[in-house]
Order: C-alpha cells, then structure tokens, then sequence
C-alpha cells in the first residue's frame, strides 16, 4: 500500500479574515443569520411556518407537553445552528452567544435518553421503532449533524458537555451497527454520520469512530440490499410514499459497493457527503482503493456532471445526477446544499493531493453557487440554483415548479440556509493548510494566518482586493527566521501570474508543481510576497457533448462566472448574441449591490419587432441590431426584483 | 346578428380515396388498426394489458360475471371502435365486419338502463354515484363517444339501433341537465359531448339536443364553479388524487365563462374538443359571441401556442398548455389526440369561414403529428410527440418520463390509437366543403367525390404525386353542364400556383380569396384542371419570442416539416449546424421507409474530437467539418431502431 501523503487545514482559530468579499458574508451570518435562524429554530419569526425544532427537544426532555411536529430531520436544524455558532466563537469570542449555546447543550443533553440515543422524531413519535427505517428517516444524518456540532462547539469553547454527550450516542450507535452478529448490518439512507464520526474521531482519537466509519461505507450497495431487506422486515411501510427510496438503490447510492462506483448517482448531497466520508477514510487509513473511488466519482462529476457556477444534481425529481452531459440550464436543480457538500469532498481531496484543481472546483463552488444561494439580507435563500430563468414560466410551466426566481424566506425542509451559514462560518478553514515543510495557500482571501513553521510561530497575511482584482499582497511575520515552501495556487482562470519576494520577481516556470508555485526559502518577519494573478474575461465553451451550452459562451473573470439580468439588459435574453471579436470589458460600479466588478461588451440582439404575428416563417433572414451587453456575478443575480437570467448566451 | 356564412363538408360516402400516401394508412386502419383493436377490447392481445372494455358491457349487461376494469372511460374505446368501423363501412361495404359492429351495437344496447343510462364503470363500480363526479370521472365524455359512434355507424348502414340507443341516452342527459330547477347546473370535466350532440342535432334535427350543446358550453366557467360545488356536494373525495383537478380550474376550461376564454389553457385535448363544439354551435346559430370566442382561441394557438409539426400541449403536467411562446422541443407533451382535437376545431372553422389558414393548421397537424402518432405496422403509437430527443436522457432524467423514443404497443389509457383510426377512417371528410354555388378543395389527396352542383351529379377527381410533389390535376365528370366556382385552396408553403384549365393557363392573380383561387365557369364532362403548387425546401423560423427556436432553423417541404434522425446522421445532432447559404435538395428515396422525399444539404458539425476531458474551456475557438446532412419527414420518425432526433437545427 503506497503511502498518502496529506496536509492539514489550520484550526479556525488560527485564520483571522478581514477580506474586501468575505467579511461582509461572515459578518452577515454572526450578525443576521444566526440570530434569525435561532427565532426560526424558536417559532419566533411571524409569517414563517414553525420550525418547532428546539420545542420538539424540550418535549423529548419532557420539559413541556406536545407532539413532535416538522420533518424526521427536523432536529438536524439545531444541530448545524449550533455547529455554526461554534464556528462564529471560535473565530471571535461572544459571551451572550456562547450563554445561549449552553442552553441548547444542556437541552440537547437533557433529551438524551439514558443509552445515548437523541431524536426527537423517534422518542416522540415512533418509540420503539427506532432504526426500522435507516433508509428513509434521517436518524444517522440526524446523529452526524449532531456529532459535527459537538466537535465545532467542542473545538471553539473547550466545553466538553456537547463532546460528551456525541460520544456517548456514537458509542451507543456503535452497539447497534457493526459487523458483529446481533448488531445492525446497515447504513443510513442519507450519509452524513461517516463525515461527522471521522471529525469525532480527530477530536478524541478513538479508534472505534474510524472503525464504524469505515463499516458504514463498506457495508453500502453490498447485496442482499440493506434498505431491501429492512424494508420487508419492517412490513413494507413507506415514510414518504411519494418518493421510491427503496427500489431506486441509486438515489443513495445503495446500488453498487462503493469502489465499484464509477459514476456520480442519484441524489447530489448524499453522493458528495458520501464522497467527502471516503476520502477521510482514505486519508486516515491510506487505503489506496478507497482514494481510487474518490478519485472515480471525482473525475466523473468534473468532466461530465459539473455546472459552470459550481453546481451539481441536473434534475429536480430525486434532487440528483441525471447522466453524463445532461446539464441543462433551466430545469436544473443544483441545490445550494450540495454544492457545499461539493466544497466538503473537494477540500478533503484537497488535503490527500495538494492539486490545484481541486481548490479550482472549491472556489468555483464558492464563488458562484453557495453565495448566490444567500441574499445580502441573510434573510432570503436559494434552494435550486437554475443557470436560465424565464420568470414567466415559472409557474406556468410545471417543469419549472422547483425553480424560483427569486430567494425564499425559509423552508419548509431548511436544510440549505444553516447549511450556508456553517460553511461561510468556517471559511477560514478552507483557505490553507499545511505540513511540515509546506504552507499551501488555495484561496486568496485577505486576513492573518498563525502557523507553526520550522519551530516558530509564523503569521502570514493576506492583503487584497480579490476577488474584483489578482494582485495579492503576503506579508511574513515570524518570531525568527524559519525555512519552509510557501506554495501559491495559481487558479486556472488565470493565463499569467507573476511573484514578485521583496520587490525581486522570480522565475516560477521550475517551480510549478500541480497548479502551485512553491518558493522554498528561509522566510523572516517583512518578507513581502506579491502575487500578480493576470484576471482576463474568458469566454467560457462547454464540451461539444453539452447539448446545453453548445454555440453558447459564458463569461468569467476570476472566480466569478458572470450572467445576463433583465434588470440591465431588458427583456427576452434568449435574443441576444455576442459576437465572437467582441472585446469584454470589466468596471468596477461600486454603487451596484454594494459594489462589484460588470462586464460590458459589444452585443447583438436579435431584432424582434418586425416579425408579426405568424408563430413560424419561411425564408425570414434573421437580422440583428448593435446591443450593449451588461453582465455582472451570477452570485448576485436576483437582487433587483424578478425578472430574466441567463449564464449562457448565443455566440 | 350578422349571419354565418357556412359550407359544408361532403359526406364520407361520397369520397372515395385512392392516393399516393394516405390509402395506404387509410388500408392499415381497415386491415390492421381496426382488427388489433378489436381483439385488444377483447383481451386477446398477448403482452398487452388486458383492456377489458367489451367485458365490461357484458357485465353491464347482465351477461356474464365479474368486476368492472379499467380506466373510469374505459367505454370510450368500444365507442371510438365502433366509430372508426362506421367510417370504414361508409367508405366500403365490409359485411362480416358489419356483423361484429352489429353484435356490438347490439351489446351496447342490452347494457343501457331503461331509463336510457349507459356507463359500466357506474353501473358496476359506484351505482348510485352518477352524476356526482362530473369533473373527474368523464362521464358524459362517455356518452359523447357512444353518441359519435352511433352517428358514424347510422350513416353507414342506415340501421337506427345504434342512434335510438344514443338518443334515449341523449334524452335521459337531456332530463338531468339543464338551467330548470332540479336539473344539475353542470357539465363535464371532458369536452366532448358538446360536439357529439351536435352530430346527433344533425343527425335527427332535434333541436333539444342543440340546446342541451348550448347549455353545457354557457354554463362552463360561471360563478360559483360547478366543480367545487359537486366536490363539496360529494364530501370532498377525488377520483385522481395526484391530480388536482378541482383546484386547478384552467385545467378543465372551468376558470372562466367560454366567452372570455382569451387563450388556450389546460388540458389541451379538452380545449379543443370544447373550441370544436363552439365552433359547432356558432355555425348552427349564427352567435357571432361565439364565434368570436372560437377565433380568440384559434388566434392564441396558431400564434402563440402551435408546435411546427401542429402539435399542442407544452407540458406533461396535466397534458396542457403552458403560457404563450412556450414551446420547448424535447419536454414538450404535443398529444396525438390533441393534434387530432386541433383538426376537428380547424375543420369546423373551416366550414365556417372557407380561409387557407384553417386548412394550413389541419394540414400541418395531419401530415405531421398525427401521421406520426402511428408506425407503419399499425401497431404501434406515440402518444407524446416530442421534436428533440435524445434516448439515453430518456428514463434517467425525469423531465423526460413522458417522452418514448419509440412507439409503445398500447396504452393504459388507450386514447390516441382509436383516435388516429376514427380520423384516418373518416380522412375523406376533409377534403371538401360545397355550399350551393362552390367547391372547396381543402387537401389534395387522390381519388374521386361525388358532388351534387347545380342539378347536376358531378364528379371531381384528383390525380397527384401530391404530397411528394405539388402537381394537382382535377378532372370533372358531370351528367350535364354545372356552373360553380371551384376553389382550389393555394397552402402557405408554395410560393407559386399556377392553374390551367384543359391546357390554357389561368391568371389567377385576381381570383384569389382567402388563399383559395375562385375558378368560376361552366363545367363539363372532360374538363381537367391542371394545379401546379411550387413546393420549394422551406428554412422556416421561428417567432423571436420562442426560445427554444431561436438561432434555429427547420426544414418544411409541401405539408411535411423535416427531422435529423441519428440513423442517418450519427450522434450527437445538437454539434450540426446549417450554413444559412447552403442549398437543400429533394430527392425521392423508393427503398426508405415504404419511399419518401428526403432532403440533403451541405452542413458543418461541430468538431469535438481534440477538445479532451475539460468540461469548460476559456476562448476556446469553436471549429466545424463539412457534413453532409440527411433529414427525413418527422412523420417517419423512429422507424429505424432507438436514436436522436430533432426537428430544430442550429443556423
């Protein structure tokens, strides 16, 4: 077995952010989102459906009467606020947040059962048919969300109650499953609790979380069918009748054994929750066949199953993967959720193979997808993610009815906004991570870095204008000279960069390895790094196997894929054409949305006006007239009332 | 009240077919559809879902034991059946056929109640629930059926059995509707009887029936909604819960008074039965706010809501229209009975107002959508008529589900395939309409009609390639001299028209009305009218408001609009393009498919070969081969194995 070789992220309190993009995001989930997700976790918010979350628990805690009421995963809800609040303190303390943190924990405690069993759904509505139904009833996701919440709160706080009280349910979960007789033989329907234990297993260094890990994942798509057979144990019941979970094995990738997984199946979150599972085993266990499987799965959502924006799940039936080349662009799902899971695989892949091109799909996910699921309200969210929209038909054409075009309140499955709210709180995990002799830099992201080098407490900054520029500027500061690689990812939208130590340019074209520019030297305090990213507009091409973008371009310029709104470029975008000489232009408005980065360029428009009423003709030359194209970020698109949207547009 | 000016059509009688194309699909229906019919209403099909229909009117009857089976308008079928065979005795005597009608006939009427009542899903499954779930349960679409059947079977044998069977039904209808108290204020969830009454009217001149038709289409769409009351009535229960039928009033043109129905909404089939019904009665009366409301919805179809290949019904959800200029190719509905339902709603026009465009529309439809709806074997049908598709999306991303790639044997609900029979049976009523003084030749299909013009018995027959070439000769056989205007109606697609009467050209230049050249002479014997119709390969385009169109072009040659297909062209039809400059030319292949006109010309595709795995590429510059690309009439598609097809091609 070839040994993996791995970096680690820096702990969250080590990665301090004050970034011209990000701030504002982050401070919008300290300062809007949680606290609006904890009135909505209390029923607090008026016109939003309940949530009943933290009642459901204080009713398990038999602490007040009622029924359970909301999803089988409703208590997932609670669980990633308290994760992104562990996030938020670890990152800058709040004694008033942390005071009300404690009181979910001691609830949450309160309404474990004695065994160590916790959900609501199942000690309020279903007792004693507890793990009858993995399949379908959320009750390891449920256990893993927990579990994630206990660590980061764990990690931020050094409380260790909500730490105890996860391992005293992964120990009771490890009684129930495993390959032993007598114990369950099965998994989760949706994955989740192989993510959640292998942070648990960091966090304590117990063997037996790495182990059930690894059984869970091994036991998946092995025959008989584990969901099969509970379902007949059970009597043949469904929990949602609507949805075949059962003889549809590929919806949770239940079909095949995981390394015989060539393809990205079914539904989009749990495949890359999945995937990000096996690449913590993989890296934990150096289990060259199982970073073989992450491997498969990523190469096929890359080149065969990937949005521009970032996005991935093509169809709404199943939230899930459709077939190689099938991306269209308005009937699209593209939850916001599972380009965070997306974010989750990548950045563990990221650790195991420090390769650019995993932090490409990072950052491509980060950039476009994620963000634009959150309005700068941190009150309103996307869902689906559709790269066209026709506001129109939305409604009216019931192929649409999963696309919205524009941000929703709340939902009434709540997975994506707390889901967003975790990641953008823990960014500052994403953006390096090291080993002994290397600090590898994926994002640029302005901000201060501690990290211990060759002995010495090292603190590297960022300043930058990125993402609306590419110069970046990074500062050392070390208590003493201390010799290591710094390794500068330079991110494929850029066709030049140039490094510049100490005012001196260097000849990087030697020291490029897997999309980083490593410059190994002794670095001391001053030492100042300038990074000159060249940040074009690119004409974007799809594969001539996307039926969807063929004879379509789209446009990018760093990060940021760019689209069509109405509210620049009027009405019936399926009209406009850019010519191919065209030269786009970037200007920075700063009064647009709180300031970002258009494009403009020359267009045509097909010319409308004159084509009567006849629905089709014969022989009628198509003419077009001069149109000013406006884009700007798909991330901000819908902020400006309803109205068209489109990514790709007619070449 | 301005009057209406109607013709009328000939009798099937007295049109006998023998054309190039259409006899033998007329001679499939008699051979083939007809007799496979026949034994599937008799479950005698293996492999095919047993239909049960004959069964259940001997259970009905009294005549055998069992339970009913089948869809809740499983009647339907034994009436369109019986209908279809009426208009093949009516065109040639067929005695042992007759006999298996009449023993139907005869079952039929041992299965009516005495009060007249005929319906064996009520009268086995539900008795005493009649009339209680008008807008699910298609009851009165039923007797619709069974009341064109009887007419079709009365004026091809002159038995009344069958007609005073439908009109003790009729009557019975006629006592339990209407505005007098004590009658239900209602009508049905499925347009149909409207038009059937109104053949019955005709049939028997009794008026009641003309005003029940009357009744039945005012009272659609008043206030309070008819199907909310009965729903409420009931006790709230539906027959089709994934359906909601009740709440989603444009779905069954309940949403507003007909009058003010703007555009076509809803179910598609049901729109145009109901528009066919109007039409029906505004002729009959003369209610020019009728009539009006047919040309409103004529208007929105042809301008707004029309495929090329003349189908309707954008969506799968509920088999209906979408919104205006929302025609999408591949999730596209387009229903054979739809196109079928449009033909009846044109044809009425048409005798209505003798204008080209009517006939257009039918004749697009008809050598298009409907043609296509049957394969050549007779047994086999599309019941969706998508113009895109590609086979391996279909049955992995569920936007597709609708959609078959090939024609499927027989449905769980039968409708389409006794729909195109009855229609391809009764073809020769469409041919001509006659008024006192004129002769409206609508389509050129070879063979003869008898017509009575000016005390003369006058006989009209076509001779033509028509429609693989646009060469038309009509020669007159009369007892004496006849003087009447023949109307040789110009179709859209020809460019050119040029008429010689017994060899000596016409300048028609000035006899043009409505697209129908007004030939007005004293006609005899031997007299031969010689049409020369261009028939040039038409680029069509489409609206600039279709998206799904736009930069795209379709072939159309004569009546039949064109279609890539895989076999011809390889995969991957979406990489083709056609040079706006490239010429296309006709050439008649013998061996193809039973012979056509296929269409060639130079186009370019899309190379993809060297582009490798990247799934998106910056300014990558799009290259093309020369291709030599085939198309094929769309009627003829999916002949040749499963594979892609479209309609629409890049410019």
């Amino acid at each position: 077995m070839k040994h993996i070789q791995t970096v680690k992220p820096l702990k969250l309190q080590d990665v301090h952010i004050q970034d011209t993009f990000w701030s504002e995001y982050i401070e919008l989930v300290r300062d809007v989102v949680v606290p609006y997700q904890w009135e909505a976790l209390n029923d607090r918010v008026p016109d939003a459906e309940p949530s009943h979350a933290i009642r459901n628990f204080q009713i398990a805690a038999g602490e007040t009467e009622g029924e359970f009421y909301g999803m089988v995963f409703q208590d997932s809800d609670v669980a990633k606020w308290l994760e992104a609040v562990g996030y938020l303190l670890e990152t800058k303390p709040d004694p008033e947040l942390e005071r009300v943190a404690d009181e979910v924990v001691d609830l949450i405690a309160r309404a474990q059962r004695s065994d160590g069993y916790i959900n609501t759904f199942y000690t309020l509505k279903e007792p004693g048919k507890e793990w009858t139904n993995l399949c379908e009833c959320h009750e390891l996701y449920c256990a893993g969300h927990l579990i994630e919440a206990a660590v980061a709160y764990y990690h931020a706080t050094g409380k260790t109650k909500i730490l105890d009280v996860a391992c005293r349910f992964a120990d009771y979960i490890d009684s129930v499953f495993g390959p032993e007789p007598g114990k369950i033989q099965g998994y989760d329907g949706h994955q989740e609790i192989e993510l959640a234990l292998m942070k648990l297993y960091h966090a304590t260094g117990k063997k037996s979380y790495l182990q059930l890990t690894r059984f869970f994942l091994e036991e998946r798509g092995k025959e008989p069918n584990f969901f099969q057979l509970e379902y007949e144990k059970r009597g043949k019941t469904h929990h949602w009748p609507t949805l075949d979970m059962i003889a549809d094995r590929a919806y949770n990738q239940s079909h095949l054994p995981i390394r015989e997984q060539d393809s990205a199946e079914g539904h989009a979150v749990r495949l890359v929750y999945m995937a990000a599972g096996i690449a913590d085993v993989a890296a934990e266990t150096e289990d060259q066949g199982l970073l073989e499987a992450c491997r498969k799965l990523w190469k096929n959502i890359v080149t065969r199953r990937l949005y521009i924006t970032g996005g991935i799940g093509s169809m709404a039936h199943g939230e899930a993967f459709s077939l190689d080349y099938d991306l269209p662009n308005d009937t699209v799902y593209a939850e916001t959720c599972a380009s965070i899971g997306l974010i989750f695989f990548a950045h563990r892949m990221l650790q195991i193979e420090a390769k650019s091109e995993y932090a490409d799909v990072l950052e491509r996910a980060l950039y476009n997808t994620v963000v634009a699921g959150m309005a700068k309200d941190g009150k309103h969210f996307f869902y689906v993610n559709p790269l066209e929209v026709w506001p129109d038909a939305c409604g009216k054409n019931h192929i649409y009815d999963h696309v919205k075009p524009v941000r929703q309140g709340w939902f009434g499955c709540a997975c994506c906004p707390p889901n967003v709210a975790r990641l953008l709180a823990s960014l500052g995990q994403y953006i390096y991570s090291v080993n002994s002799r290397t600090v590898y830099t994926h994002l640029y992201v302005g901000g201060k870095a501690n990290i211990s080098m060759d002995g010495s407490n090292v603190t590297i900054g960022q300043r930058t204008n990125f993402p609306w520029e590419g110069e970046v500027t990074l500062e050392i500061e070390t208590e003493s000279p201390a010799s290591f690689t710094l390794a500068l990812r330079l991110p494929s939208w850029s066709d030049g960069a140039e490094i510049s130590v100490n005012g001196q340019k260097l000849d990087i074209t030697g020291s490029i390895v897997d999309g980083y520019a490593r410059i190994d030297r002794e670095w001391k305090s001053g030492d100042q790094i300038r990074l000159t990213l060249s940040m074009p507009v690119l004409r974007m091409k799809g594969h001539p196997l996307l039926r969807s973008t063929i004879g379509k371009t789209a446009l990018q310029r760093g990060p940021f894929v760019y689209c069509l709104e109405e509210a620049d470029n009027g009405k019936h975008l399926h009209q406009i054409k850019l010519p191919r000489d065209s030269q786009p232009e970037a200007a920075f408005e700063p009064h647009l949305l709180g300031g970002m980065n258009v494009i403009r360029l020359a267009a045509e428009r097909i010319a409308a006006d004159d084509w009567g009423m006849e629905l089709y003709k014969a022989n009628q030359s198509e003419y077009t007239r001069p149109f000013q194209a406006t884009f700007i970020p798909y991330y901000a698109w819908a902020n400006r009332g309803v109205g068209e949207m489109t990514v790709w547009v007619k070449e």
